[in-house]
């Protein structure tokens, strides 16, 4: 296993998106996340699976991070001098997250206990974007902790030390969920999403889509159209029983198939189709949506 | 990351409001949260989200740092001499919230284990305002253990410690809730909450909303006039599934991306619509609202 | 901060109620637990919020610290040669309370664990009084635990130490409960409670009430008159939603208000109606009342 | 508190009865159990609340103490040379009881972890009666535990050292339930339940509550039989909503009340009726008997 | 307490059955058995208790112990020379049983952390028989836990230790569960129970039950005779409320209580009736069948 | 026991399988996986108990780890020049198994805490295929790390070290489940699934399965018919209340009997019909199945 060692790791708050990721803008998202990040707003995105909500965090996180001054006057972000780099911590919460794995705990080390900081303490200090992904599934402790970061007092309070830690200008905390998922047991309590700013995300536009799929599977400009036609038409099946529209990531894992010499119909079949929905009679919806593209 | 340890930290008992916080009192509540201090009895505030609650203690925490021979017969504050400060512990109550959290544990440390103050201890101790928000969220070890601190014994039982501690003159317990979320799990039992005298907390009426609206955003006085409207407006959405009216902080969230040259209506969206809910029908009535007002 | 260091602890078993408490007897219950104190008879206090459980456990702490022999024959102990005092554990039971939380438990120190005993078993040592507040919210655990300590061995064993505890002579187990709580998963069983002498209490009479609210609060005998009858007024609206009375604390609280120069009516508003209850209709019932005797 | 170390504590399997308790058989009870323990068969003691089952185990524990030849020809127990003791390990079961309470557990301890046995392995070790009250409470790895103990292999398997205990000769499991108490969720399972000989215990027939009643209250023969009357009397009230009869020890309490002065009627309330139950109408019906028999 | 250390323990994998256990086969059981254990095919015991499920698994730890290669073609174990003995670990599952109960756990020992195997990693090691009793009752991770043990791969990966343990040729792993207790809750997946080849065991027909009671009881052939019916007929009660049919352990208790000279009525009532069930009316029908047989 | 340390063990990353496992492909399931392999698709498989999930990805593991340029293009392997290996780690998925289980911990071990890698983190860092059995038994905390990894991102943040592992480039993540136990309480959610290229896996066809039968159980060619027709004919009776057909690996269990001289209608009992239901209606439809081919 010469191999073995062969990996790379970094510290949580040096993880800064180096290349500036692939995102076509749907409307004035941008804008407003940089008016958000100057004026310390916390921002929650909404949507549904696939529309690309992590893609922009970490978007907005490389764009950010060049010299602040320019931001508003200046969107094309030309002048590149000095340029400032600001970590993204991504978080995705579940019921099983405590407050001690977002604040830390202490370690036995030796003869001492050593305090180790969670994410979110260390996102705090290093002026990073914190993206609590799909905040819903937190359990209360943590829903509740990032009540006094979101208001003006931008505090953390870390009470197994005693402590309070004032939050670093650049720290910015979003928060993502989907709606469509939402239930009575699983809602954002009014107390915690009246402390948002909220955009809502929506699968793109054809044209656009297309244009992300031929980039990201590499696949004809005809064939990622075709695929986009697919997503567009396979979205308009709600009635038929599709809890959930296509989203583009698996447009693309078809693309990634097609291009590696898969036939179509097949390779939307198990990246599409399969992907989807178990039920046997909505697979056979979506496949005539297939088969009626790739005919 | 040169600017990583650029942060602030204070020990819990040491924050103390240092600047006068920004508040406007609707009626008395100033002059009886000052007889409820002055005579240790523990104070209830019952309202429904940005209603204000936390200001107002942070208000009360910095008002009463002052003479307190001065209180009661002179509210204008003027004779600042010889200021005495009062800190004020902030815990966000949750239902992973233990016993431990609020009185202290036991930390192994080299040879020995150290025993680590609780912020409640902390605030028994230094003689603080403690602000239990949204007790009813805590578990009912956490709502127990501040019975012996609201009657005539004002003592803090350290079990683990086999400890008595007896509160300092200047402790006073304040704690929060919203009556709007109250159900059959989550009330407070009458065997704790007939240990408070209750404030009942409103919506600031549109003229003294405008002026904290103007005074946060930086919005000019009519922007904030047609804000305050707004959220007047919009609470007497209820009956149109609006669960919750909305709160002060939205609107001055909405003067703000305003202030930064966002569109009125664009702000309004992002900032009160779907901040404040996911139900398209609902949205379109707020719409309705904000354009009846942007017009 | 310079007053941090400026608090009061005891060792629990050194609480000793030092000042005789100001209690009213309402019938024979002193009588009632001097007789069960002497003859080892547990004792179960039953009654509704605010009808001086507490109160009247300290009392009987205080009183049973004179001299035994005097006890039964001579009641108002004037003899008061050679104080022994009889220290007070009071435990407020909560869902979350373990045995180990009663019993004690193992601490590591440096090189060895330490075993540290829990409230019970330092009660069942010091020979105190040892008072579960509203027993029926403690996990089974806790309730089977003080089995043993309730029949004619009056032992406490403590299985994670392999040993069985004798108690002292004079310890005393009182616990408490507020049968209008019970329910089918909260309620004492048979085996429990067929281990306990039990003794209903409830609101004093108005004349006896006034006088106690008078004696706390500092109002003239004719506001604590008009107090007292607010209370027995205010216990006759259960049929109005009222879910359980107003407790002698409340008046106690309205009255220190007035005495500081709120208006009578606004004090019972803040310390009685709005302390009460969140339904605005059963709060117009109140206020009736309030208006009825503060004309 | 000089009296604060004046108690006393055994090892657990040193606690050995020491003086006969009183104990009034009702049938063949004794020679069954005798016959049970001489061929290792587990016993099963069935039975309300207050029908002595503990008294019952404590008393074999003392009897069967002597020389075992003597047992079964011989009853009165007369010849009394080389008394050999049978320790007594009472554990009240409890939905908390894990197995680790049971069989044991290691401490941390200086350099070492050191394994502390638990009661279950302390009894099967010295070859005590062990006696699990109220076994339908225990949690499922409690019952499960004891079920290679009450085959043909008498083993205690110790999975976290790795070890089979082999019971001593002595040892003998016994334990009780209250059917009254029975329910789909806390039923003993069949697996276990046919692992143990049975034997239903019922309240004493009147005349020899009466002489249990006037042997440990110290009231006259006279009232003893009136206490014994209440207690059947009582017992008859099934129908009119009491969930259980009375047991013994409340007419011990009630004797032990009117011993110290207290007038019956009042001794009977406190002791009998106010302990039985919460319910007004109830409470009528059982001070009605006691008044029938005390006019 | 000189006795005290008068018991016997053995390490779990030294647990070897030394005297053949009494056990008649109702079928070919023990022929399907060896074929089995010789093909490693898991094996499934399914059937009510007390159909000796427990014995034939030792029986067959002991028989199996024998020279492997006589096994199938001479089933008569004539040739007793070089005996091979198979340890055998009996694993009570509970719900509370965790993964590491069964796979093993670090524990902390002086400057080390020293890992302790599990029982089930002590048979895999062992070349043991693993008998896991009552499988169903076991939490979903234990039950997941031996998929890899039971298909060709025959390991038992160590996660905590980062490690995968081939098991021992002679490891053979036997599960058991009760299908009257099947329900939606607790029923085995079919991807866990498509591992075993499956037995189904009754209650021996009562030729075969009176020679195991008499073996086990001591009574006479007359009467074993007389108990096998019994049970023969208190099974046909199922109609009668009778929830399961009574086991030979119960008509053995039965047995041993008249050897010492109980009378038989009395000696079936508290091993059988009693043992069987708590409704009266039940009792009554069990009572009839047993006053049918020893009129 | 001198065999006792007669057992291997690997580290678990070194487990790669050597031989090459009996594989025979139903469709073009190896080639989907060759691409999704060589593209970094996370892949899905779907499908029944006994459809060979587990047998698959070992092959598909085996047969990657020869020279990756060959791949593609020439799928017989033939040249075998420089074998690379990969190794293979299966988890699988119950709701107890934690994050950490899966990331990794520290303990303790003399003087320093220690980290040691779960399963994913070493599957991450060897380039391992980590293999997921029946995702949807998982907690939701364990489904939500495997986000990032199953994204563009390819990473794996370790909060408690507050690290992020980036994967070898070997690294391939699948999942398994089963559709047929798909419920609302265990269904993969749509942010979860729409990451994966999913591969519907079905019971191989009769011809296929005889090949399958006679290769692992020995049987001649005519009796693996037979066993391979009673599993089609098996399948069928879903109507008949058999709620999952039988899979592969019963066949190859009756088989394996039937080799080493059992009667096949007895082992077909047994291995099948016991083996798939404790319902005595569908135990009899499934002998008559039997009865007709084993006539």
């Amino acid at each position: 296993m010469a191999e073995h060692e062969n990996y790379t790791s970094y510290l949580a708050e040096e993880y800064v998106i180096q290349e500036e990721p692939f995102y076509l803008p749907v409307g004035d998202e941008i804008e407003l996340f940089e008016v958000a990040y100057s004026q310390n707003l916390p921002v929650l995105l909404k949507g549904p699976t696939g529309t690309g909500k992590t893609r922009f965090v970490e978007y907005m996180s490389y764009r950010l991070g060049r010299p602040l001054t320019k931001l508003t006057p200046n969107k094309d972000g030309s002048a590149q001098e000095e340029q400032k780099s600001i970590p993204l911590m991504t978080i995705a919460c579940h019921e099983d997250l405590t407050a001690s794995d977002l604040v830390g705990r202490y370690l036995l080390e030796g003869d001492e206990t050593r305090w180790v900081d969670g994410p979110l303490a260390r996102a705090v200090k290093a002026g990073a974007i914190c993206y609590l992904d799909e905040i819903v599934e937190a359990r209360k402790d943590t829903t509740v902790l990032i009540h006094p970061l979101t208001d003006h007092r931008r505090i953390l309070p870390i009470d197994k030390r005693g402590e309070v830690l004032e939050a670093h200008d650049g720290f910015q905390l979003v928060v993502s969920y989907n709606p469509g998922y939402q239930s009575a047991l699983k809602d954002l309590k009014h107390s915690t999403r009246q402390r948002f700013m909220a955009l809502e995300l929506t699968h793109p536009p054809a044209d656009l889509e297309a244009r992300i799929v031929q980039h990201e599977s590499g696949v004809s400009e005809e064939m990622s159209v075709a695929l986009a036609k697919l997503g567009e038409k396979a979205r308009n099946l709600k009635d038929h029983g599709l809890q959930e529209g296509v989203g583009t990531r698996l447009l693309i894992y078809a693309g990634k198939l097609i291009a590696r010499g898969i036939a179509p119909r097949r390779a939307c079949q198990v990246a599409v189709t399969w992907a989807l929905t178990d039920d046997q009679q909505v697979q056979r919806s979506v496949d005539e949506v297939v088969n009626s593209i790739f005919e």
